[in-house]
C-alpha cells in the first residue's frame, strides 16, 4: 500500500522538521571561510546562547549528539578518572558505556527506569567520596527512553550540599528547546544537545554548552583529543569560524530554527510542550495503559513513553499503525523492548497533529485488538480545548 | 500568536499539495522549445488522459478552473446560443452567470442546493425543447459548495432518452482525481477540471477533455477566441510543444502528481476519499449537525459542508478555528455564507489527517460554545479503524 | 551524455529563476480566501505598480502573456474595431493574428523586423485616420524574436501630435523589469506584461497595467468577456481578493521576485541588463556577425538575435551547444527561423554567467565549423571589466 | 551591490551541489529506526563501496573530514605509536598536528609543497626502520592546499619494496570521485574521505573506507574511542542501521549524489575533472602565472592553486572577485597565505562553468591592477572546444 499524506513522524527525535527550516538548508552551500558564512557563525553562536541560558561558549560540532557526549567526557577528565552516572535509562546506560569505553571509571546509581534521577542518591553518594575521586556527576535531563526529567538544579544544590567539587554534565538532547534547561543558574558544566529534537532540525549537529569551571577542567584534562577539543573551537569561533569544515547547511537551518523559536517565544514553547503532554498522558490513562514515567513530577514534556498491558507485542503495534496510519512511534529500548512504545511531542507541532497522533495510537490498538477503553482521542481534547498556548503552564503545576 | 506545526488546510480546494510534488514545481524552468520539456509534455498529455478515463485529448491551459469553463463554452457555442444549467449550488450559479456574460442564453433549473442534480428534470426540460435549441447541458459534477455529487451518467442517459443532441458539458474541478470521472464512458462532451483538487498541485493549470463531438461543434461555432482555441493547442500538442508559453513548472509537478496517483491506483484513490468523507459525516451526525447534501446518494467524497445550529456563525467558528488551530475550512458561499463551513478531504491525506481535521472542528465547537455532542472523532475512528483504503467501497455503497 | 552543472538557460525567457523565488513557490499552498493570502495579495498588488511605474491597478491574471494580450483586446475594444499595429517581428505578428481571430480590423503597419516601430509611421497613419476609426496602437516595446526596442515615449508623442484619441496598448513581455517601461509618464493605456522574463518567475501569471482613459473604453467594449475583464478583478483585488482561484503559488514567488528587485534598484537592474547586451554585442561584433536589430537605438538589453552566415543553420548550432554545452539559446522565429539564434541575457544573472553564455556560444561555433573570428569572450570581458552595475548607464548611451 | 546570479563557489569544496541533491536533503526526516531508513542505508552502504572501488566496508560517520581523519588514527594505532607523514602541503600538515596532538609520534618527511608525495623518499625511511616502530605511513593523496597529487599505487610498491609491514591511510578528500582513487587496488588500509567535493554533498558526512588489515589492527589499538569505532558502526551498518543517530538528510542526498555519479559513469567524471583541469592550467599559462604545483604528472584534477605575482595580494584580489563578479576562490594556507589563490573545478560543473570562472579570474586580474597577459579564457576554451567529456582521458595523458 503507498503510503498518501504527510508522514507522522511521532518518535521522540528526529522530529517533525519545519518546511522553512528544510528549505534553508537546502540553499546552496556557502564558502565557510567567506564572510557571509563568518556572518552567519557569528549570529547563530551568539544567538543560540540564548536556548542554553547562558552568557558561555556553546561549542558546535558537525557531529550527531553522540559525539557530544563523548566531547564533554573528553575535554573534562582524563582516562581513569571517577564519575558518577544515574540510571534513569538506556540513554543514561549508553553513556556510562562509553564512558567506560573511553577509560573512564564510570559508577552508575542503579534504578528502575520509571523515574528521573534521585538528587538524593547523588547527594549521599558524593558526601561518601571525602577524597573527591570523582570527577564529574552525568545526568540525563530527559531520558527519551522512559519519558522521565530529572530535576537539574535540585541536582545542583545536592552536589552543593554535599560540598563536592565535581562536574555537573548534563544531557538535554531531547529536552533542549522543548523543555526549559538553564545551564548558567543550574550551574550545570557541560550542557550536550543535539540538533534533532527541540531544536527542529534534522541530525547533523551537536552541541556542547561550557562553563568556565569546564573549560578549566580542559586545561588539564589528559585525554588525546583533536576533534573534540573545545578551546580550537572557541577560538576560531570568536572569530566566525570553525577549525575545520562545519556543516553549513545545517547551520543555516539552524538560523531559521532560532528565528522560529524566538518568535514564539521560549516560555510558550515550553507551555505547548507542556501541554501536548498532558493531553497524551490523559489519553493514555483514558486508555487503561500505564506510562513508564510512575512519578507525576518528572513527566516528560517532550515524550511519553506507554507500558502495554501483558502478552502484547509493542513493536507488532508499531509495525501495524506505520503501515497502516503512516506514523512512526517510538521504539522500547533495551529492558523495555518490545512492551513499551514512545510517543514524540516535541519539535514543531500543534493540537490537531496531536490529536491526529493520538487517534493513530488509538485506531493502532483497536486494530492489534490490543484491549484499551476508547475514547482516549475524546479525553485529550478535552483537555486541549481548555487549554490555550501560553497560559497553559500555571494550570499544569 | 505564532502558527506552529503544519497548516491543515482543509478547505475543498486548494489541496494539501504532497511535498514531492512542490520539489518537482521548484525544479528549475527548463525552455519550453526545447527536447526535454517536449519529452515531459507528450509524456504528461498522455498519462492525464486515464484520469479522465479518455481516449481523446485532453487541452491544458495555464489558467485556473474558470478559465477551463470559458474554453468549453466559447470552443463549442455561439453568442446567442442556448444552453441548460442545473442549479446544484454556488459554482452551478458562477458558470451560468458566466455564460450570461458572455451572450449565452443560460437556462437554470432551480434547486436547493442540496442534491445532485436531478436526471429527470434534464430529460423533462429536453424533451419539451422540440426544436433542439438547446445547445449543451451544462453540470457541475461536485458541487463545491455544497458536496452534492450529480449523477452524470444518468444525465448522459437522461439526454439519450429524451433524444436531444445537446452536448454534456461537465465541471468536475472538485471530483476529478477523487470521485470517479468517465469522459468517455460517460458520453461527455467537454470535462472541465483544475489542477489544485484532487491532481493535488498548486492552482494554475486548468483542463478540458474534449470529445469528438465538442470537437465538431468547435468547427461550427462563431465565439471569437484565441486563448482558448483547442484546436491550435490540440496541433501543438501533437507534437509536444503549446501555442504560447505554458505553465511549465506546473507541468514539472503533474508529472510527479500523476505518478503518486498511478502508484497508488485511481480505485484506491476514490476508496480512500470515500472512507474519508463517510468518517467525516459520522462525525457530523455524532455532534448532531446537518449536512448540506440532503441525499445519501448525492454526498461528496471530496468535501461535506456542515450547517451550524441556527443563531451561530460559521464563519466565526471558522476564525477561532484558524487562530487556535491552524486550520483553515471552507466558507458557506452564497446563499449558505455564514451558515456552513466546509470540510475538505480530498487529495493528499490520510486517516490521521482525517482525525486531526474533525478534532479541530470539534475543538471549536467547544471554543466558540456552540452546542454538540461531544466524539465524533471517536464516531469517525470507530468507522475509520474497521476499514482499509481498497476494501472500503462495497461497504460504503 | 548525461547533462551536469547547472543548466544555463540562455532563452529570452523563460530566465533563470532565483533559487529564492522557486523556494518561495515551493511553499504549501495557501486558502486563497483566508488572511494570510489577503495580505499577501494587498502586498502585492500594490508593490507591483513600482514595476510598472504606475500609480493605476495591475490586474494579475493566473496565465501566460498571451493571455494578458488578450485581455487588453477584448476588455478595451468591441468586435469589427480596427486598430493599428506595426510589424516588429513574430510576436507583432502573432498579436496581430489574434486580433484578426477575434474579429477585430488589425492594420498592420508592415517592417523589416530589424528595427523598433517607427513613431513617424504610426503619426502619419494616424493623421490619415481623420474619422478616427483606429480604436488603439498596439505596439511591442521589446521584440523577443529580434531584440529591437521601440520608443514608446516617441510613440505617445506621435499620436499626440496626430491628435488621435486611440489608446495605445503596448507588450512589456520581455521588457518589463528588465528594460525601464514607465506606464504612467509615456501615457501607456494598457501594459501587457508576463511573468517569466525580468521578473524571474516561471510562467504562468500575466498582467495589464491599466489607464483610466483603457478602463472607460472597458465599459463601451462589446467584447464578450469573463474571465478576462477586468472590473471584476480590480473589485475584488481592492479587498485582497480575486474573483476565482489565483494562482496562489506563483504570487507567494512573485512577492520574493520584488523583494530581489527592490533590494538591488530598478535602476541597477536596467544597468546591469544593459551592460550584459553590450557586453554580447561586442562578442557578436567581434565574431564577425551581424546581429537582426540594426540600429543600434533600438538594441534591446535583455535579448540579442544574431544572424548565421548564409549556408549555416543556427538551429543546428543550437543543437550542439545544448548536447556539449548544456545550454538552450533561442532559436529563429517565422522569417528567421534557422538563420538566427537569440541569447537571452535577461532576469537573475551576472558577469561570470554572461561571459560562460558567450564562451558557450563561441565553442558552438567552433564545433559546427562555422567560420567566425574567436575572441569574442575577451572582447566582452574587456568591456565587462571597465563596467561596474550601476555606473554603465551613461557610458552605454 | 546586491548579488544577483548565482553564485559561483569555486573553492575546491564544499562544492556547487547539485539541486536534485539539495531536494533530497531537504525532504522530510525519517525515523532512522524504521524499514525505509534501513533500506536505504543498506543501498547507500553498498553503493558507496564501488566510489572508492573497494569490496571491503565503508564506514559513514555523521562527522566532516576531520573526524574521518580521527577515525583512521585511533581505531588502528596506539598512544605513542609512530606513523610516517609526508607534507605535501597544508592538511598533510594539519593531519600531522592531529596526530601529534592524540599523542602519536608523527614523522613528517618535509618537502616544498609543490609536488606529491615522493614514493623513494618512503621506501628510503622505511627501510631504515628495521625494527618496525613505523605503525602507518599517512598520505594525503591530492591535497587541497597546493593541488598536488600524490601516487599512491607508486606509495603502496614503495612499502612493500622495503618489506615493510605499515598500514597505508590516504586522505582522498577532495579526491573521492573526482580524481581516480582505488581502495583495494593500491593496496590502502585506510581511505579517508568527505562528503563536500567530488560526491557534491554539503559537509557533514565523512567516510573511512577499511581494509581487512586495517579491522585487524583495530583489535589490538589500544585509543580509547566510542564514537569513531568502527567495528560497532560495522555490526550495525551490516543489519542497515548505526550505533547512534546518522545525518539522516544528508545520507538521503548521497543516494541521488550515487545516482548522479552511476549515471555519468566514475570513468567519465574523472575525464571530465582532467579536462576543466587541463582547461584552467592553459588560462594560468596563458595569463603568465605559475601554478604551486610544479611536476606535470602531480597536477590535481580537481582544484588549481596560481601563485600571484610578487607583491600582490592574493587575498585582495579573491574579495574583489568575490564584491564585483559573485564567485568564492580558495585562500592561500598557511606558507602560501595571500600569495596564492586556488580554483576549485570539482563536483557539479560543466564546460561554461570552467569558461565563467576563468573570465571571472582574468576580470579580478584585470580589476586589481595585477599584470597579466590577457586571453586566459580563450586559451582555456581552445582546448576545452576540441575535448569532449569521455574522449579526453587519452589526450590528457
Amino acid at each position: 500500500m503507498i503510503a498518501t499524506g504527510r508522514h507522522f513522524l511521532q518518535i521522540p527525535g528526529p522530529t517533525n522538521t519545519p518546511l522553512a527550516v528544510l528549505a534553508a538548508m537546502a540553499k546552496p552551500t556557502i564558502d565557510h571561510r567567506g564572510p557571509e558564512f563568518q556572518r552567519l557563525a557569528l549570529e547563530v553562536l551568539t544567538r543560540i546562547r540564548a536556548v542554553f541560558r547562558t552568557r558561555k561558549p556553546v561549542v558546535i560540532f558537525p557531529a550527531s549528539g553522540t559525539g557530544a557526549w563523548e566531547a564533554a567526557l573528553v575535554n573534562t577528565l582524563s582516562p581513569g578518572d571517577a564519575v558518577l552516572m544515574y540510571e534513569t535509562g538506556w540513554f543514561a546506560t549508553l553513556w556510562s558505556r562509553m564512558a567506560a569505553r573511553l577509560g573512564i571509571r564510570a559508577e552508575f546509581l542503579r534504578s528502575d527506569w520509571r523515574s528521573g534521577a534521585d538528587p538524593a542518591a547523588i547527594e549521599a553518594r558524593l558526601r561518601e567520596d571525602r577524597a573527591h575521586a570523582i570527577r564529574a556527576v552525568c545526568v540525563v535531563h530527559n531520558e527519551t527512553s522512559t519519558g522521565c526529567v530529572s530535576d537539574i538544579a535540585a541536582i545542583r544544590k545536592a552536589i552543593d550540599a554535599a560540598g563536592h567539587p565535581a562536574l555537573l554534565m548534563v544531557d538535554t538532547i531531547s529536552s533542549l528547546a522543548s523543555i526549559d534547561c538553564r545551564h548558567d543558574e543550574w550551574g550545570v558544566d557541560v550542557t550536550v544537545a543535539g540538533s534533532q529534537k527541540g531544536l527542529m532540525l534534522p541530525p547533523g549537529l551537536s552541541f556542547n554548552a561550557v562553563s568556565d569551571k569546564a573549560r578549566a577542567a580542559a586545561r588539564t584534562s589528559r585525554f588525546p583529543r583533536a576533534f573534540w577539543d573545545w578551546e580550537e573551537m572557541i577560538a576560531a569561533n570568536d572569530k566566525g569560524f570553525f577549525p575545520y569544515t562545519p556543516a553549513t547547511n545545517l547551520i543555516q537551518g539552524l538560523r531559521v530554527a532560532l528565528d522560529l523559536l524566538e518568535a514564539e517565544g521560549l516560555d510558550n514553547v515550553f507551555a505547548r510542550h507542556a501541554r501536548a503532554a498532558e493531553a497524551t498522558r490523559r489519553a493514555v490513562r483514558h486508555w487503561g495503559f500505564e506510562t513508564v514515567c510512575r512519578k507525576p513530577s518528572d513527566h516528560s514534556a517532550s515524550l511519553t513513553a506507554v507500558f502495554l498491558p501483558e502478552g502484547h507485542s509493542a513493536d507488532a503495534l508499531r509495525r501495524t499503525i506505520l503501515e497502516r496510519f503512516n506514523m512512526s512511534l517510538g521504539n522500547g529500548l533495551g529492558i523495555l523492548a518490545d512492551r513499551v512504545f514512545r510517543i514524540g511531542h516535541l519539535g514543531d507541532f500543534h493540537d490537531l497533529m496531536v490529536a491526529g497522533t493520538l487517534a493513530g495510537v488509538e485506531m493502532g490498538l483497536a486494530a492489534e485488538g490490543i484491549p484499551h477503553r476508547p475514547g482516549g482521542v475524546e479525553a485529550a481534547m478535552a483537555f486541549l480545548q481548555g487549554n490555550v498556548s501560553g497560559g497553559a503552564t500555571a494550570e499544569l503545576a
